[in-house]
């Protein structure tokens, strides 16, 4: 570890100009949350495997800034040579280097993995110091990093009608019309999840979320995809160019938004002469000549494409995908109340085989068989681990309908581990099951019709006083979000306190949110909505046919396989109308104390 | 009505430029809510009596903008020249004007009866139409007010400290540490309550509010009160001039303003080389010259006195006292809890005679009595009526220590009335009461220590079991909000939900906030901080030591009067301490249908 950051130190110094800090932040091009093996830069140099987190290299000094959900892992993992910054208690990465580097410092950062709003908040905080943010022109880490893995050539796959429930054309005419209320003439999507939801299209690029590394452009009149030609077989790439859209090596989105922005990438494929598919009035000649804006999101468009247009022509704001995507066609809706039933039962079959086996093994007196009191026998030979019995659940679900894989690395916890929010077992260190601890764990999978995420907490013996407060508690929340009426409208930052409530009365309290969006065969994270106290969950109402998490626990004995199979569809009586999937909910910190 | 149109129409027609149209808000030279008689000019042009709302008249139409607390009362009220706007479901004022005036035109407002924010909110919305806010020199309306009331004299009085909790000195001290803080020079403070505040002095020159009409200065030497001196004994000027503090005529304000934007105020009163109270230090010299800034709160500040300073030097936010007046001092906390008490036993003695009352004149089965089942004769000659009602109420009150008048004028409602959220009897035209129909009284008083804001809804016979199902609602959600326990800093968005959530259930809402910061002998409504949907109540978290008032509504039978002499200091594990005042729930519209 200290051999990467000389050798980061020695790139920085000979860079012109040379550098005076490294910012290597967690995300890849596409500002994904979960990056592939080869993206893992920020772990790579840190030795931290949470799927958030910044680092900062300097001179002297190397710093990692994460969120509550991480404190207790970082802390674990970092070597001495790291501090851990806490986002929320120690100032921000853009303060501290204001503060604390010298005026006029040079700090780079890979332009391709920082997005717009990142990269201009950092830049106008170093400005009061007169510091510069330099954009590098290669990747310093991938410069040291002799044994990077090579770029995926996972094959990519066409996700059919019958589970994505609308068409490419029907989704790019949906676009297009949106893109000539606002006036642009083109749009840069760089969410993987974005590229992968528009085109109907899936892959295996990032472990965990079923996307192809991929960017798109789409104009009034034409559409491209950008991805490593070796991915697309011949009858993939049929299927793709029959929606019209023309597929482009990953590489050459950088010359292309280059064309676009001087307004010759559609002269360039001979399609600009075409009409505009969306205007049929006749009032569209006259209007097209206004169309000129390009639609960037600023909160995942990378810094480098970003840089390659005129300020002064561009639309900075949500992508209009993002909306789109949330808002679950009945199609998607059915796919994800079909995948979590599916889910669920795998889930039963895992909790009651564990309850077996936590008597069997353990002596432990049983969780759906609470109070029947069985013998104390410990097995001196057999042994049940954070990770053997997580491997035992993911068995339950590859025997389901449509399995693809887990939708995020299962958190399997056993005590105290079970208070790291983001906790990752492995093979080596994990703890063994104990029939006198809590065990938490949370987990979902990919299926062809939907995504899941489900959190349990269970106890196989007596849960203490404070551990059955603590349950309740959380329950009580859960119950009154779950059971919510509300006008269209509201958002998930005033929903947020009905799960809170009932802690704050005991003095607990969660540091992370209480739902959030979920993909469709796609990311278990997914914006914009979510139920949180975070200012970002006030801005995005919550609409009918939105779906979204929260937590749910479950109740001994049997009422429990009841409640798994619950899926709620709350119709209030403004006419809006609001979907849960039931799960997540992790016991934090606070409630182990 | 319409002689007054055509007058302000010939006078806007003659003004130099001509104008298109004329505003006129609510609001006096202060911002105030409530303003006194003579500024009752919105009132006078439209004939509409609510506190809140905006008249336009244009060369042809005249338009009120008020909100959902006055849509029934000012759809009663227009005369039909009048065309009511709904704030919330019509456009703004602003883009109404945008959208319908035409381009270049002229808009008149008196620039004094308008804050810097919503002026300057006027002039972005006006700019896409080429269109132009102007100051008029004089007030038009005056101009046409022929019996206009003339300005006050009524006697300005010290507010004690045994009331008042902290000295003069003490909260100029602090004052100027914010000052210091930010680099300001000087505070513009126009708000009338936090003159009163800041100086400790009352008075009467609004109805129902105990301020006085006046404005202050302060910088980091001197402090000035503008008032009309007739209103100032020579012992009250004494005790004002004691603390430090230079009476001027109110008019001066204008020309000090402009004094002050040059830093020649303090020259002026040959006390600008005096040492700053703040700076003990001795680094207090060289910092000196860095404050330059004058604060101002946009807000509150009138547009003409914002207009003569320099925008450059100018410190835009809101105003420290704000912050600093709702964070009561244990004195005012221990005055307010004993106003409420004895303004509770007011309540109930009302609650007692008027229950007898039901019963003598009309037959009621009764309140406090429900089941007994009173004879169903109803008086020949006796009559109650909405007023004669809550006079007895006001009669109970002036019996109370300290009572120094109502603090906002009562709403005294029977049966449709009650939906009206602001409904203001008249003796002329107000109902009778009426065994048979919900009953709602809101009302508080003023006393020397405390100001009270109370609403119960009661009915003396047999409540349909629709209007049980929406009083428990209502109850229910104002249980579960004056329960709450939470962290410090939660804000009154987020806590808004808990009162509404029972009434979504059943498709049922309210048109207005929850609760309200109340004043210490001061005005009813105070700022900053609040519990409502609107987005200004996340940006001010709630605090331990503010006031606030929430729902709470009567249970009968007599455990009512243990209610209402419960008054919620919520203590919650965070060390956050939060006072609830009691009352104020309307029942609104959607309740009644």
């Amino acid at each position: 570890m200290a051999e990467i950051l000389s050798a980061l130190r020695s790139l920085m110094a000979s860079h012109s100009p040379p550098l005076h800090a490294l910012i290597v932040p967690s995300e890849d091009y596409h500002q994904s949350e979960y990056v592939s093996d080869r993206d893992k830069r920020r772990e790579f140099v840190s030795g931290f495997t949470g799927s958030a987190g910044l680092a900062l290299i300097t001179k002297d000094e190397a710093r990692l800034w994460t969120d509550g959900r991480y404190f207790l892992q970082a802390m674990q993992q970092l070597s001495d040579q790291w501090q851990l910054m806490r986002i929320g208690e120690d100032p921000s990465v853009d303060s501290w280097i204001s503060d604390n580097l010298p005026r006029e410092a040079a700090i780079g950062v890979d332009p391709w993995c920082v997005s717009v709003d990142t990269a201009q908040r950092w830049e106008r905080a170093f400005a009061k110091n007169q510091q510069k943010l330099i954009q590098t022109s290669s990747n310093l880490v991938d410069e040291v990093w002799k044994n990077q893995p090579p770029a995926e050539t996972n094959p990519v796959i066409v996700h059919p009608l019958e589970f994505a429930g609308r068409s490419v054309a029907e989704k790019l005419k949906d676009m297009r019309e949106k893109l000539a209320i606002e006036r642009a003439r083109g749009i840069i999507i760089t969410a993987l999840d974005e590229v992968a939801w528009l085109y109907n299209i899936r892959g295996s690029d990032v472990s965990y979320c079923p996307v192809v590394h991929a960017f798109a452009i789409v104009t009034l009149n034409s559409a491209f995809l950008y991805v490593d030609k070796r991915k697309v077989s011949s009858k993939v790439s049929s299927s793709i160019q029959e929606n019209g859209i023309e597929v482009r090596e990953y590489g050459a989105v950088s010359s292309d938004v280059a064309l676009l922005a001087s307004n010759q990438l559609d002269k360039d494929t001979g399609l600009s002469s075409g009409r505009n598919d969306v205007c049929e009035t006749g009032t569209c000649e006259a209007e097209e000549n206004n169309n000129d804006l390009i639609w960037v999101d600023p909160a995942s468009c990378c810094y480098a494409l970003f840089s390659k247009l005129d300020a002064k022509k561009m639309l900075l704001q949500q992508s209009p995908l993002a909306l789109a995507k949330a808002l679950k066609n009945p199609v998607e809706l059915d796919g994800l109340r079909n995948a979590h039933i599916r889910d669920g039962a795998a889930v039963v079959q895992y909790l009651v085989w564990l309850d077996k086996q936590m008597q069997e093994i353990y002596g432990a007196s049983g969780y759906f068989l609470e109070g029947k009191g069985a013998s104390k026998k410990r097995s001196e030979t057999m042994k049940l681990t954070e990770v053997t019995a997580s491997d035992k659940l993911e068995g339950f679900r590859a025997t389901k309908e449509h399995f693809r894989g887990l939708s995020f690395p299962t958190i399997s916890s056993v005590g105290p581990n079970a208070a790291v929010i983001h906790y990752s077992p492995q093979p080596e260190t994990c703890a063994e099951l104990d029939p006198d601890s809590i065990y938490l764990f949370d987990s979902g999978a990919q299926y062809l019709d939907g995504t899941t995420d489900i959190t349990r907490t269970v106890h196989f013996g007596k849960p203490s006083e404070h551990e059955k407060a603590c349950y309740t508690s959380v329950l009580k929340g859960h119950i009154a979000l779950g059971n919510a009426r509300f006008p269209n409208g509201t958002n998930g930052h005033a929903l947020d306190i009905l799960a809170r409530i009932p802690l704050w009365r005991y003095g607990l309290d969660y540091r992370h949110g209480t739902g959030h969006g979920i993909g469709s065969y796609l990311n278990v994270h997914e914006g914009p909505h979510l139920i949180s106290f975070r200012p970002q969950a006030r801005n995005v109402p919550l609409q009918a046919s939105m779906t979204v998490t929260d937590g749910r626990l479950v109740i001994p004995p049997y009422t429990d396989f009841f409640s798994l199979l619950r899926y709620h569809f709350v119709f209030n009586p403004f006419n809006a109308c609001f979907t849960h999937s039931f799960s997540h909910f992790t016991i934090s910190k606070h409630l182990m104390h």
